[in-house]
């Protein structure tokens, strides 16, 4: 039996992964006045004239909803709501057993801009924070923007974020493998969808250059840019405001992400960059390169996004530690010091010791990576003024 | 320290009530396989093609969405949906302990009929029931009834439904206790909000009186409807559409079920009723008329919404096990026969040998009652066509 039979077996068996449990049971008519009718009535009272009392009396503060339309699930497309479902699942299933964080699946049944968003706004008030998850691009962008601002609560879309998190920790490790300072690297992205854009603005380096299809994103081709999130790259990259095709991109790089298409890149390609290139080739389900081809091409340090090879960058060291650390000081948002935070903590949680070419991330079920993560990822919110609370 | 500070610390020592749980941990890298990514993308897949095979693989099939807007909350009216979160989150709780059954709550921020309808529709997906819980009438009704045409899950709108369950449960006892029939009994309404409108058009017996603040509802004075369902009682009750206030209502009446105001009610006006009355008296926080009154006056069984009195009037012995019942055989439907059916199991889930004046209802934590009414519902919506599935 493969891995899928298995998975499928052992969903059906479970009927989901996830369940509601309760805090304390009620067993005798006084824990039924205490715990509803009529105790109840004084946290609503509470509440009511304080609405910041509901982190005190409420599951809330602790409690992120893990939103999908289905409209990009996995490797498989739009598949729709309820088929996104044990994605969502899932996902909740790594915040609670990773980071003890409460997450709830919430698969919408609308995959229209304006109506996602007022439906996330709509049922926000049980939630600490909004997971946004597998939501096609480029609408992802203007929903994520839209909420951020108009909700209180912190909004992350892990598509996005945790990717780039992943990557920027992924990246720190693997400049300190090679010995190269990664300010100065000459890195190109492939791919110019939710996650690309993301890692892009997370890095925060100049020498960037992105490709799409079309090929380099510059200033000089303005019928290219396909959205805002385009025309934002456009300006924030490629300094020397060069055209050409990948393979030119490529040509003296010290860095190549792929989050683009299987095969797109061969070993030729690999070996006109830079001596010691850092290779993340995370298409799916096949890389943009495999490790060993690259490996050939003159690359020091590769990662996939597969667990059957080293180096997989993977959000799971990620997403669980950035939730927990932005609600445990009720912080209002996720930003760009938080993710940053984040990204340096998960790097670092690799001991100098054990780091090398084929090891440069942290093992993805460590529990302790989250703690660390969170605590980053709290100061941070602090610094950055949109902490709430205290741990 | 009273129930109500009580209360308070325990909400504030526990950070809320509810907590999601997981049936598996991920503790290596092969769960991780099985759980997420790549394993999952077969459980989607397969629902992707069958969308009742969301049943299967997902926790669905027994997860209920507790939803309130916020406005009409206890006795405390209209708190807005922060300040309903521990309401809401009760209820989640006695779903779970009793009848195992997963519910979480969502409290919406809008109270606005059609963006309600719209969120709810979109947030369905995940559930396998929705639970309407302290909405205002007269916009429950229309809440109500169209989520129930437009959803393919149940719609159960407990203040209505599972109000009326408990009404009739409790006069069938009643009426056994003293010795009258039912269907012939003069019944008298008093309060023609949600519950009023529900427990008249579930007894369905001929002879009702229902009286609002303008009097006794009959076909003459249309200036005094105020809604649909007003128009429908209008229908439905009064034979002989007679005029006049709640104490000419009560000459004779054989019972008085009050879902209105506190002390409206008088002893005097008790014993006009006929002999043996049997008196509900469910206002809050006060009843319309004291137990020991209303026993001065004559009434042979005396109900009211309190503990501490005997004969509580308590949604806990019929909801649970009426959305058990539901989701155990996938029902399209919350229905007339399925509340009829749970009203009857809940009556005879007291032994005979127990029946007495002043204890008419099973025990409310009893957590045997929700299975016997879950089978008795599940059986009812086979019969009457809306069930999916067997047990």
């Amino acid at each position: 039996m493969d891995i899928y039979e298995k998975s499928l077996m052992l969903h059906k068996q479970m009927r989901g992964k996830i369940t509601v449990a309760t805090k304390m049971t009620a067993v005798n008519q006084e824990d039924l006045g205490l715990l509803y009718s009529p105790g109840v009535a004084e946290p609503c009272r509470r509440i009511a004239i304080d609405q910041q009392a509901v982190y005190d009396y409420t599951a809330k503060g602790n409690m992120v909803a893990v939103i999908s339309d289905g409209s990009a699930v996995l490797g498989l497309g739009n598949i729709g709501p309820k088929a996104a479902i044990p994605v969502m699942e899932g996902k909740a299933l790594l915040f609670k057993n990773l980071a003890g964080v409460d997450a709830f699946p919430i698969c919408l049944d609308t995959q229209d801009t304006e109506e996602i968003i007022k439906t996330v706004k709509y049922l926000s008030p049980t939630f600490g924070a909004i997971n946004l998850e597998d939501i096609a691009s480029p609408k992802c962008f203007e929903i994520e923007a839209r909420l951020k601002r108009e909700l209180d609560i912190p909004v992350f879309h892990d598509d996005q974020h945790g990717t780039a998190v992943c990557v920027l920790a992924g990246l720190i490790n693997a400049h300190k493998v090679v010995g190269k300072d990664l300010t100065e690297s000459r890195i190109v992205i492939n791919g110019a969808g939710a996650a690309g854009i993301a890692i892009a603005k997370l890095l925060g380096v100049e020498h960037i250059l992105m490709v799409d299809k079309e090929g380099i994103i510059n200033r000089q081709e303005p019928g290219t840019m396909l959205n805002d999130g385009h025309r934002e790259i456009a300006q924030i990259t490629n300094p020397s405001n060069i055209s050409g095709k990948l393979a030119d991109a490529l040509i003296d790089a010290d860095v190549l992400v792929g989050v683009s298409r299987p095969r797109l890149v061969t070993k030729e390609m690999v070996s006109t960059m830079s001596k010691s290139a850092i290779i993340f080739a995370m298409a799916n389900p096949e890389p943009e390169i495999f490790p060993d081809e690259a490996k050939v091409g003159g690359a020091a340090v590769v990662g996939t996004g597969r667990a059957d090879f080293p180096n997989m960058v993977n959000n799971v060291v990620a997403f669980p530690g950035i939730v927990k650390g932005a609600l445990s000081v009720r912080a209002s948002d996720i930003n760009q010091a938080m993710c940053l935070a984040a990204a340096i903590a998960v790097a670092n949680s690799v001991p100098a010791s054990e780091l090398k070419a084929d090891h440069i991330f942290p093992e993805p079920l460590n529990t302790k990576i989250p703690c660390i993560v969170a605590k980053a990822v709290a100061e941070a919110a602090k610094q950055s003024g949109v902490a709430r609370a205290n741990q």
